[in-house]
């Protein structure tokens, strides 16, 4: 059995530059891929842990596999690939911006009997898919990709489950989405927005973030 | 054991007033509403389900408990009661937005041997919790309730369990949030919406919901 995280980290999550410098935002991209990546490793399960990117990165336990091509063109050729190859094992696609996954999350989908286990995200993404049979299925990411992938299952046949995790749905795109890190996260996305002075603040009611402002040495020698 | 939702309809989620008018908002309320109750009892979990809610309304298998209080102040009061009463009965609180809930999600929560079991909601909420003994827990809802009600339940010696679910994480609140009842949702909540014409629209790459415009009598008749 086999895991591929998808991941560009060039100008990555660009919808949190309003809080975060590029820089910053590649940086939390590989903290959340750590995440992910780590969970994949402690849960046992695979004896390859693949990160198809499109620039060379360094993560702890995976293979970094470079690609130049867009997302769907670049998972469906992995899957092919493994079909030419005769290696029909199972693999699991996750996304690299669901940082709150835990290892349990992933014992329990590949435990599924079904084909393929789908993890919907927000607003119908799919941030988790579990192929059985590689030879049997393509991907058809962007827009409504959880209706495509129930569709593709149900045109090939295939028995289908849908994982439910409020874990595995929340992937970190908007400015709002870092609460959610810094309430449930325990992991390198959460200890490095909390060391850029990252902190929940209410308003109205409603949770958000902010992000504190730090001394700077300036203002410091100033007070002495 | 039994469960309890709180629920208003005056007003009922205003901030859906971009595309629903006041008595749309109101009937999708009870849409949801139904799904909620319709889950609990089909559960087969609770020998009681109160609706407590700050007007008269008619909802299948649910008792109404009128109440003019607010959500904190009346639930509280409820697990008070509860407790003077000597009724030590397990209580699930819920809330009434969340129509992705299933009967699966009911059974699995009232499974867990924990003292205290908390459904996160998205930004901090707290959708759904399991109090084994309300004579031990007081409820704090708004701003990030899930931290506080975690607080709670450490500060009182309770064991807790976080529940991991989208269904139950998912609450309707904003107009992007519809989409979730139309690609997820199979009860109430979402026929009504197909009634009033809403459908599924793609915006570069992101999904969302539209109204469609409906042919009125009027225009027919001008098209003859």
């Amino acid at each position: 059995m086999r895991a591929v995280i998808p991941f560009k980290k060039n100008n990555a999550k660009s919808r949190l530059g309003a809080l975060l410098l590029e820089k910053e935002r590649e940086e939390l991209a590989i903290a959340m891929l750590e995440d992910v990546a780590g969970a994949l490793h402690s849960s046992g399960c695979f004896h390859i842990v693949d990160i198809l990117s499109t620039s060379i990165i360094e993560v702890n336990s995976a293979n970094i596999v470079l690609t130049d091509k867009g997302l769907n063109e670049a998972l469906n050729e992995y899957l092919q690939k493994m079909s030419s190859h005769s290696i029909n094992e199972p693999v699991l696609i996750i996304m690299a911006d669901i940082p709150l996954v835990s290892i349990n999350n992933i014992k329990d989908i590949v435990k599924s009997p079904a084909d393929i286990v789908i993890a919907p995200g927000r607003m119908g993404g799919t941030n988790a898919i579990f192929i059985r049979d590689p030879s049997r299925f393509h991907v058809d990411y962007y827009g409504s990709s959880f209706l495509k992938h129930c569709e593709i299952a149900r045109r090939n046949g295939l028995t289908l489950r849908i994982f439910d995790s409020f874990n595995l749905s929340t992937d970190i795109d908007e400015v709002a989405d870092l609460a959610e890190i810094l309430i449930h996260g325990t992991g390198h996305a959460a200890q490095y927005l909390k060391k850029l002075g990252f902190i929940l603040a209410e308003n109205g009611g409603r949770v958000g973030v902010k992000r504190e402002q730090r001394t700077s040495c300036l203002n410091k020698n100033k007070n002495v």
